[in-house]
């Protein structure tokens, strides 16, 4: 069996030895740059991973492995144009640092590098590698796009919130896994259970994101604990109090997220109103019931359980984190 | 042998056919918009031109031909965004009619969309459809990167501005070209005798379009005649014409290419100066060679002659137009 850092390495050491041409220098520093900022690398890993409880040779998958990365660093590039960001892990943006029409062109050759790493799937999978990475790359833009239709609506439900994180977030997730079972030789169930298995974790790990931005540990979070609420964003804890609060709470609630003030009071009093509604709870439950959908895939998985190990580890991990 | 109406008939029925999702419609309502604009379609009848002197099956073309022409209206989504153009074929650009967010995500979908369709390519093509796209998809990102460095530089020269048009705009339609070879079962060698006959021609044409600027009969030319020179675009003209200029003629070139003034007497002068200085039979003589380039790797394609013949028409038709 691989040891999780195995993965790890080969995927740093791999975007390591990328190289892009030097001119013109507009188009290819702010890759490099994009690149070199680091993040996890979970998506390549579990890539990896993946290819690995099929087949020895997780050579086969390193290619589209990194196309994966290189696709999700093309999506935060682009969407940090949309979204106006001035900051990503830290640095500045490259809209920001260049300018946008900067980011938007080497964002598209970025997307071109992912099409074409992926396209070095071995020849038994290539079709379907394709097909699947497509039909995700799609979503991601559809999430995008809810996303930021969702900022303008005031009536988003519940379940319109839930397609969204989908999208924008989980089906990436599903895809990696799925592309890495296909190179891996695995059969169409299998590549399904694990895509279906992303997918639900992806959804879990991002209402853990919502929870732990008002009821995360602030020594340990990385971001400013109530930044959500500050922001007035739509979240799973947001909407779920606007659709549970009535008559005094629904006013105050409403009065909170309709001002552009910024202050501690402002985070104190909608985790009070949260409180109140018993939002947390909630939204635990909804995460656990993505979460549990993920482990009765996994389960169905026909794999060597010493290796499918590495995937219940994995999701533990992943909804037992404090940032 | 299959008459040119066929293949145009071809593309626009299967662009008709084309059905992009209702949902979100901020991001497939741009996609609907920018496909109806219409165009001359050029690209993809080229790659089921190049298909059928190979096979007789243009059916397995379809799909990439297709391809390329998403790809091609993706380009000019993005380029319209970071050129602010306001109008593409007499219309509202995207980003102009929507927003410049959503221009951008439509066209990633678009690309994506692209990339999906070449996938579709014969199994015995398609690793060499991809590679031959891929190159073309990044070479077209430079191209437009140099010439929005250009617009910065005064130093550009000519043989810089020659490769700077290649990319931009010739090696699309030599990758359409060796794409629809690819498809049609051409060997390596012809498929690439196709690739540098479209390059050369890309070229010729870009060549023309900058002497038809200038040289253009008004009542026939599409765009007002001297746009390039009311722009102060770099473009073989005047970059010949500076590089020619000695003295008075260097100064009031200079002169003339440092105001914004929109006037015909700038148009009269500064065509007066390229009279002077031979610069239109330059340019000819330049569109020429490459035109000479195109035709001899036509000669050396080895295919039936009755088929080639509707290349060698196509090529002289593109030099013998005036708009």
């Amino acid at each position: 069996m691989i040891a999780k850092q195995v993965f790890q390495e080969k995927i740093s050491s791999a975007l390591e030895n990328m190289s892009f041409p030097i001119e013109p220098e507009e188009l290819y520093e702010p890759i490099r740059y994009t690149l070199s900022m680091g993040g996890k690398r979970l998506r390549p890993q579990l890539t990896l991973m993946s290819c690995s409880l099929f087949s020895d040779d997780i050579q086969a998958a390193v290619n589209p492995a990194l196309g994966i990365e290189i696709f999700h660093n093309f999506t935060l590039l682009h969407d940090d144009i949309m979204d106006e960001a001035p900051l990503r892990r830290g640095k500045a943006t490259v809209h920001t640092k260049w300018n946008s029409n900067i980011a938007i062109l080497s964002g598209d050759v970025m997307f071109v590098e992912a099409c074409r790493l992926m396209s070095k799937a071995p020849d038994h999978a290539l079709r379907d590698v394709l097909d699947v990475f497509y039909k995700a790359a799609v979503e991601v833009c559809e999430g995008q796009q809810y996303d930021m239709n969702f900022e303008l609506r005031s009536d988003v439900t519940l379940s319109e919130y839930l397609e969204m994180i989908r999208l924008k977030t989980a089906v990436l997730l599903g895809a990696a896994l799925q592309i890495g079972a296909l190179c891996g030789g695995a059969s169409t169930d299998d590549a399904e259970h694990l895509y279906a298995f992303g997918c639900s974790l992806g959804v879990a790990f991002q209402l853990m994101d919502d929870i732990l931005d008002v009821y995360g540990d602030p020594s340990k979070f990385g971001k400013q604990v109530g930044g959500d609420i500050l922001a007035n964003k739509k979240t799973f804890l947001s909407l779920k109090a606007f659709e549970k609060a009535k008559v005094e709470k629904a006013t105050e609630l409403k009065s909170w997220y309709s001002t552009r003030e910024q202050t501690e009071k402002k985070v104190e009093r909608v985790t009070a109103l949260f409180d109140e509604l018993g939002i947390r709870k909630d939204a635990e439950e909804q995460r656990d019931a993505f979460y549990q959908k993920a482990i009765s895939e996994l389960n169905a998985l026909r794999a060597d359980d010493n290796k499918k190990e590495l995937f219940y580890d994995f999701a533990a991990k992943l909804m037992h984190r404090d940032r």
